[in-house]
C-alpha cells in the first residue's frame, strides 16, 4: 500500500459536499473471495440497512441482476432492501415504481454488459435525470464495466485493442454524465486499452482519461478526490498538454504527444481537482 | 507524416560533431517491399560504396549474417564491401582480421537475437571498444530487435509483457554503451511492453526510455536529434518527475506518477538533448 501525497493539493471546499460517491470499477471485480470493492460500496450505502437498487441493463443475460442481489446479500445486505430494476424498454424508464425505488435508494449499482445498450434504454428518460439528482443529494452511484464506461459524458462505445494511437480505434457516443471531465475505461490492462484511450483524451482535449483494471475501482468522494481500491491499476492521463499530429503511414498511427501520465495502486489519491 | 518542431529546442553546438549515426530499430524491419530503414542506413553508410560489417552474433541461426548481407547487396552494395563478422567465441574479438574490418566500415548492422548472448560474447573487449571509437569518429551504427537493446549501457536483459508496472517484470543487465541517457525496448506495441520500459526507467532515473514498435527506427545523429522512420511509432518516455511506488496487492502491481511520455510516427523528431 502506498499513497501518493504529492498528487493530492491542498484541501479546498468540496465542489459538491452533499453528492454521493461515484464509483466507475474496472469489471470482474472480486465478488466472492475478497470482495473489497463491492464491501466498500455497501458500507458506504449503510451496510445492512442499505437500500440498492441495481441495474442490470447492460446485460443481454437474464440473471446478471440476481447475481448482484446474491452478492449484496452475501455482504450483508438485508435482500428485502434490494431492487432490481430491469429496464426492458425506454417505456420502463417511466414506471412510477421504478422512479419511487430510485427516490429512496442509499446506492445504485450498474452491472456489466454494453454500455451502448444501457445509454439507449436510459438516456434522457426520468431515470438518468433522477440518478443525477439524487447523486447529487447524497446517493451513491457504482458501475462496473460498461456500468463504468457509460458514467462519462462522452463515454467510449467501443474501439480496438493496443498500446498505440491509430485513426479510428475509439468511437465516442454520449453517455450518462455522471461525471465531469473525464473519460473512463475499463478492463484496462487485461485488454491493452492505453491507444484507444489515448486517442479518447486527444479527442474529448479538456477532459482526463481513467483506465480501471479488473477488480479495480475509482472511488471518487464527494469533494472530487479520488481513491483506488483493489488489487490493479487505475491509469489517470491528464490531458494538459497533450497533443495530437497527423497519421502517418498505412498503419494509420498516430502522434501523441505531452502525455502527462500517473499509474496508481490500491490506497493512491489523487485529486481530480487538478483537471484544469 | 507529421513533424513535432514544438519538441525540438533552439540548436545548440552539438556534442558529438563527428559521430557517426545510431539507429535503433524495433524488429522486424521491412527487407524487401519498402525498406525505409535499411536503405536510410545503407545510404549514410555511402551507398553501393559503402563498406558494411554484419555482426549476427546475437542471433543462433547460421545464416543471419548472409541473409542481411543479400539484403545489403539488393539495396545496391557492393558485395565484395560487405562483411560478416560472426562472433562465435570471445576469443574471436581479439581477430585482427575483424579488428581490420571495423577499422575501415562505414557501418556496423548488429541483428537481432539474444541481447545477453550479443553481450556476453563482446562486452569488454576490443571490438566493443572499437564500436565505441569509431562511432565517436564517424561509423554508423543500427541494431534491430536485440542490436537495439544493447545499444543501452543498462539494457533490458529480458522481461515480461503488460501495460502495468509490476515488481519483477524486467530485468536490467550491462550493455554495449552506445547510447547514452537512454534505455531501449523493441517489439514495444506489438508485445505491449510499456509496464518493463516504465520499471526500467523507474529504475534508471535519470534515463529516458525509448519503446520501438516492429518495422520503426529511431535515427539518432551525431547532434542527437531522433527522426522516426517506419511504419509504426516511438515512444519517449522521459524521466523527469517520474516517481515509482512501492507495490500494492498480491499481483505485484506498482505505482508510478509523473509520467512523461510522448508517442511519435515517421517524420517525427525529438531532441534526446532535452533530457535532463
Amino acid at each position: 500500500m502506498s499513497s501518493n501525497v504529492a498528487l493530492m493539493r491542498t484541501a479546498k471546499a468540496a465542489n459538491h459536499p452533499n453528492r454521493g460517491y461515484i464509483i466507475p470499477i474496472g469489471g470482474a471485480e472480486d465478488r466472492t473471495e475478497n470482495p473489497v470493492i463491492l464491501r466498500r460500496f455497501v458500507e458506504l450505502c449503510g451496510g445492512s440497512n442499505a437500500r440498492i437498487a441495481i441495474i442490470p441493463t447492460a446485460s443481454s443475460l437474464t440473471d446478471t441482476g440476481d447475481l448482484y442481489k446474491s452478492v449484496f446479500s452475501s455482504l450483508g445486505v438485508d435482500p428485502c432492501r434490494i431492487s432490481i430494476l430491469a429496464f426492458a424498454t425506454r417505456d420502463d424508464c417511466r414506471k412510477r415504481r421504478y422512479l419511487k425505488v430510485l427516490d429512496r435508494a442509499d446506492g445504485v449499482f450498474i452491472t456489466g454488459g454494453d454500455q451502448v445498450r444501457l445509454v439507449e434504454m436510459l438516456s434522457a428518460t426520468q431515470v438518468a435525470a433522477k440518478m443525477l439528482s439524487r447523486n447529487a443529494n447524497g446517493m451513491h452511484i457504482a458501475g462496473t464495466s460498461a456500468g463504468a464506461s457509460a458514467m462519462s459524458a462522452q463515454m467510449i462505445a467501443s474501439g480496438k485493442t493496443g498500446i498505440t494511437p491509430r485513426v479510428g480505434i475509439v468511437e465516442l457516443a454520449a453517455g450518462l454524465g455522471l461525471v465531469d471531465k473525464v473519460v473512463i475505461d475499463q478492463h484496462f490492462s487485461q485488454r491493452v486499452r492505453l491507444g484507444r484511450l489515448l486517442m479518447a483524451v486527444a479527442a474529448l482535449k479538456t477532459q482526463a482519461g481513467i483506465g480501471l483494471d479488473e477488480n479495480t475501482a475509482a472511488i471518487i468522494a464527494p469533494n472530487d478526490t479520488l481513491e483506488v481500491v483493489g488489487s490493479g491499476t487505475v491509469t489517470i492521463i491528464a490531458p494538459s498538454n497533450l497533443r495530437i499530429g497527423g497519421a502517418a503511414s498505412a498503419d494509420d498511427v498516430v502522434n501523441v504527444t505531452g502525455i502527462h501520465m500517473h499509474i496508481l495502486v490500491a490506497g493512491d489519491m489523487y485529486d481530480l481537482r487538478s483537471i484544469t
